[in-house]
Formats: C-alpha cells, structure tokens, sequence
C-alpha cells in the first residue's frame, strides 16, 4: 500500500510539473490576444472607417496567428515529450523552466514584431523586431532540443521503457529543425531583402511533414510492424 | 504492471490535452472583464457621475453577459464532448487547438462589437462590428460541429464503447444549429435592421430546447430506458 | 474492467468541472493586480514622489487585500463544498457558472470600488461604487447558497455518502451569512454614513468563528465523537 | 471501495490545493510580461530608433527575468515541499493563501522596482521600489518558512511518512535563508550604495548550493545510502 502511495505520489509530483506548464503555454497563448487592442473611433464612426481600422490590425493578427501555431505547436511537441517521460530530476525541472520563459516571451516578441509588420515594415526595412522575434523564438526551440536530448539519454533513466534510439534520434533532428529554419530569416533578411525572410517560417510545416515521412519509413525497416505516434 | 501503466499514461495525455483545453477556456472567459475599463473621473465626481458613467458601460456588460454565456456553452460541450472520448489522434489534437484559436479570439471580438453597440449601433446601423463577431463565434461553431463528426466517426476508434448512431447524429445536428442561428444574423443585419438581428442570439436557448426534447423522444422511441446524459 | 472505466471517466468528468472552476478562481484572483497600475512618474523622480504614489495607492491596495481574501474564501467554500460532491448534472453545471460569471467580474468591482475609496470616498459619501461592489459579491454569496441547497438536497443524489442533515443545515445558514452582512452595508451607508459601512465586512470572520462553533457544538451533542471538517 | 473512493476523495481534494497554487504561480509568473509594454513609435520608425526603445526596456528585463527566477525558485520549493505532504488542515490552507498573496503581488513590485531601475536609480539613489520589492519577496520567504515549520511538525500530521527530522531542519534553514539575504539589501542600500544592493541576490543560488552540500554531507553521515531529494 505505502509502496503504491510513493509511486503514485512520484507520478502526481510528475503530473505537476505537466499541468504547470500546460497552465503557462494556455496563459501565454491566451495573452496574445491582448496585444490586439479594440479600435477606439470616436467620432464620424462608420463601417467603412472600422473597416478601415480593421484593416491596419492584419499585421496584429497575422501575427497573433503565427504565434498561436507555434505556441501550439511547441505545446504539441512538449505534450508529446512528456509522453515518454515516466520520472523527472531538478536539471529536467530547469530546463523545462527555461523553456517556459521563451513561451511566456512570447506575446511580448509577438506585439512587437506585428506593432511593426505593417507597410512600413517593407518600406523601411525594419530588421530589429523581426530579429528579436526570430531570437526569441529560436531560443525556445534550442531548449526544447536540448530537453529531447536529456530525457533520451538512458544514463538519466527519465523514460520507462527507453525510447527506440531511432525514434529518439528522428525527434532530437525535428526538435533543431525548427529554430534552425528560423534562424534562417536572419542571414536573409540582413542580406536580401525583409519581405522574403517573412515568408521562411511557412517552410516549418513541409519540413516538419518530410522529415515524419523519413521517420515513419526508416522506423518501418527496423521495427516493421510499430507505428510511429 | 507495465500494461496498466502504459495504459494510465495514455489515459493521462488525454487528460493533459483536456485540462489544456479547460485553462485556455478558463482564460478567455475571464479576460472578458478586461475588456471593462473601471471609469476614470477625475473631476467632479459624485454618485450621478458615476452612475452615468456605469450607463454608458451597459453595452460593454451585455456583450460580456453574452460571450461568457456562449463561451461557458461552449465549454460544457466541449465538456459533454470529452466524456466520450477514450484516445486521441493528431487530427483530433489539430481540431482542437484550431477550436480553442476561435475561443481565444473571443474576448477582442466581445470588445470589438460592444464597443459600438451604445445607441450609435443603432443610429448609424453599423455592421462591421457584429459581422466580426458573428464570424469570430460561428467558426468555433463550425469546428466544433467538425469535431463532432470526427469523434463519432466508428472509423477514428476516439470513443469506447461507440457513440449511439442517434446520439451522435443529433449532437452533431444541434452543434451546427448553433452558428446557423448566428449566421442568420448577417442577412438580417444588411438586409433589414441591425436592431432586429440583435436579438436572433436570444433563440438559441429555445432551439437547444427544443432539439432537446426531440433527441428524448427519439432517443426512447429506440431504446426504451437508457436516458440521454 | 469497463465498469470501473466509465466509474473513472465520470469521475474524471466532475474533476474537470472543478478543475475548470480552479482555474477560473485562479485568474479572477490573480487579475486583481492587474488593476493596480505602476505609479508613473517622469520629472522629478524622488523617494518621496514614489512614497506620495504610493500613498495614493493605499485604497487599491486595501481593495486588492479585501478581495483576495474574499475570493479566497470562496474558493475555500467551493473546494470544502466539492469534497462532498461525488456525482453532478447539468444544473449543478449551471449554477457553478453562474457562481463563476460572479466571480470572474470581482476584479472589476474592486477596480471600481477601490478607485474611489480614497479620502473622496468620505468627503463626497459616494455610494454607487459601494453599490456595485456589494451586489456582485453578496450575488456571488446566494448564489453559493443555491448551490449548497441544491447538492445537499437527497433528492438529486449528488453526494455520497449523503451529508449529515445538520451539517448541510448549518453549511447553507453559513453560505447565507456572508451576503446577508455584505448587503447590510448598503443601508446604513444610505441611512447613516458610508465610513462606517466600509467596516461591516470585518464582521464576517467573526460571524464564521461564532458559527463554526455552534456547529461543533450541535455537532457534538448529536454524533458525540466525528468531528466537523 | 467506499473506504478506497474516500481515500481518493480526500487525495484529490489535496491535489485541487496544489493544483490551485499551481494555476496562481503560472499566472503570476506569465503577467510579468505584461508589465513590459511593446514601444511605440509612430515617427521616423528606424531600426536605430527601436534599438533606443529596446535599450530603455533594458531593466524592466533584467527584472522579467529577476522575478521569472525567483517565482521558479518558490514554485519549485513548492512543488518539492507538497511532495511530502499527505493530509492537509484549514490552517495549511490559510498558510497557503498567504503564499500565494505575495506571489500574486509579485507582478507589482517587479513592474515598480524595474520602473525606476534604470539609470535614474543610481544617479538619484532611490530606495522607495527596491524596498517595496524586498519586503513584497521577502514575506512570500517568511510565510515559506512558516509552511515547512508547519508540516514538518510531526504533531500536525500532515506528512507520512513523517519528514526525517534532519531534512525538515535544514529545509527550514533554507527556506529562511533567501529571504534573510534579499532583506540583506536594505540595510546595504540606505547605508551605503543603492548600486551594490541590486546585486546581493546574486548570493542565493551560491547559497542554496552551498547549504545543499552541507545537507547531503550530514545526510550521508546519518543515512548513508538514501539520498536527498
């Protein structure tokens, strides 16, 4: 009985740690609603200038929506790791905080970014709140590399039973993949041209694809029957 | 041992994936009273100033009344949702946040049309803002009506024991009634009177009643004594 | 097996309800802040500007206090409440609701109470901001009191074991006491005056306390030896 | 099975504790971002000109990511002290709440603190934020150290097994020793240099880490094998 209460103790403790950040990856992406404010139009109101007014937040929500994804996503692939996780230690409990502080970054790396994604953007080249954001976003992406690679080192006995290495292999390539692409927006929008690196983050998704396609076929020529999750 | 617990952890990542759900709901409701900015009076105040002051906030505390009404049905069909729901797939998990995107952008919406919804909305018959909003939540409806129809699909193995064909059939039904009601707005807002299509909301109950009662005596037509939860 | 599935899927079911309600009652209380803005002083920065701001703040603050302590308490109240609660429907589901829609809007009447409960408050007897302040949270308290009589009615089977009919008896007269001395402030701050009304809610520790132990003694001359939770 | 669901019952009424603070410390670690505006400038938008803008928000990071810290730090004694804990009484309860209190305030003084922390701070010696900051962290400290004086008491019975008595003192100490470092700023600010204050929590990871040497080491000398948590 007491056996059973530690080790269903352990697991609450464990839960925790899960349902804290779930609480801040729902703050942090709830909270990026709140850099879009309601337009204030206080005289000639009519629907062509709310239209209007409308019309100058679309950074603001191509912005909002961008974030969203990838909180999401981001949300997604923690969702997914802490699916193998079966035990926890204070360097996990670190890096899952620091992870945490780049997602709650995030609104604040999000308003900026959009305050300035407007035609100016282009006209004048702005590069300082794309690069922060690009920063910002890359970082979380680092850690959460770096996460892959301490929950799936055996020595550290973090996952019961041990992921397949090839599983944790593919995982760790995907887990870099993604600041990588968007680390790239630097080089060319310092380079080229800011309208073009803009465009680089939509990248994320065909890759994220391509590379689970190499998964699943390199995973079905070792283990043949198991599907991949 | 292992068998249960893997069992368990599946089961806890659907928990995670729920309880992520619950907080982003938890958050957009209560981000409405944001949206109410405590009247500042810095001259001359006294309890008339004030009162006026609270008058003129009246539409900001309808549409606050409406969007957590709507967003608190929407949660306990999502609520009602996930009580059938045994296991969980990508698609579901997409669905989802793509659901919860619509949820988040409830409270900018909410602010947005109660914004202009004072005696000008009527005067000036503005339109723009209630097409936002009727927008805003009847996409929410739309994805919820798609998750409907995914979870019940038998193909998707989501729920065990399978949803009652009936049942299935008649949430889905009243899960598109719902943002048809709204949509109904639009026409009726260009087309006659903004003032009019103000009040089509207030049929919702009514419907959901009355659907309701039919899905009942349908539903003991079939199987006599199991009653609808 | 199944059996004891759906047992734990319905109680799942009512551990999100509460869950839910959790997190509403977090952000309500932590939103509290949010309405104290960060005194901004541009020229002439000292310490002794910043202790004048300060200063200034003092009604915010002792507003802030009284209704963290206030949702507190009824959080406590709802947590103490669902640890007898093992089954729910979609009343209970409703009146929770609308409890909360109570609560999530106490960060704005305390904003708007607070704003002007500094020296103006006695000097001008302002009575609407009071007002307003006392009606939301006394409809929190009935409301809280609906709740207590619907769960503790054997009729709906919401409970069980059933709770012990003097508990629930004196657990609904404890709900009802909170409003009933809140909604006191409101005549003797129209018939006498508002500085002593602003007192009256010190009375509800008190009154608590008194209760508690009328309980514990009522208590203990019928069951002799369990004691009051 | 009565005995079990009552078991579970009182377990989970536990969690909802725990999990409660846990939504009030995601909260309150995620409106830190709030306090940091995103700059707007409307003429003559340069890259130069935002770098200006992000320079002056220099120390309303340096804050963000002070307070991210410590409101990490507190949640992960929490989550480590509710590890032992097992029973739970209304005046843990309350012992809670306080906690909370001065995390949720926490949002506040950091806003404060980082307000006035740029270079005026130095040049004009300001004490009234850093005070407000120091005694606003400094009592979450205190009230910390309450909590584990009250569960380690082994009259209270709210951990089991029980603490060993060697852990609980030196968790005590522990948690006595952040708060006495960071009230350590004050005298160090009012007598000699506001400039050399701000850098005294510095101290506290040495410090911890030093203190948890000594405690493995005493450790070790009475368990032997068992190691420290």
């Amino acid at each position: 009985m007491n056996q059973l209460h530690n080790e269903l103790k352990k697991e609450f403790q464990l839960e925790r740690l899960i349902l804290f950040s779930d609480a801040v990856f729902a703050i942090a992406i709830t909270l990026l609603i709140i850099e879009i404010k309601v337009p204030e139009v206080h005289e000639n109101i009519s629907d062509d200038v709310l239209l209007g007014e409308l019309g100058h937040l679309i950074p603001k929500f191509v912005g909002f929506i961008v974030s969203f994804l990838l909180i999401g996503l981001y949300w997604s692939i923690h969702h997914r790791m802490f699916g193998f996780v079966t035990a926890y230690d204070g360097r996990l409990r670190f890096l899952n905080l620091l992870f945490l502080f780049f997602i709650v970054l995030m609104p604040f790396s999000t308003g900026f970014y959009s305050e300035y994604a407007g035609s100016e953007l282009f006209r004048k080249q702005l590069k300082v709140p794309m690069t922060f954001y690009v920063l910002n976003f890359s970082s979380a992406g680092f850690v959460n590399y770096m996460m892959w690679r301490y929950i799936t080192n055996p020595k550290h006995k973090l996952t019961e039973p041990q992921i397949d290495p090839l599983v944790a292999k593919l995982a760790k390539s995907r887990a870099l993949m993604v600041p990588i692409i968007f680390l790239a927006m630097l080089p060319v929008a310092y380079l080229t041209n800011v309208l073009i690196a803009v465009y680089i983050p939509m990248l994320i998704p065909f890759a994220l694809r391509i590379s689970k396609r190499i998964i699943s076929k390199r995973h079905k020529q070792v283990h043949k029957t198991i599907p991949v999750t």
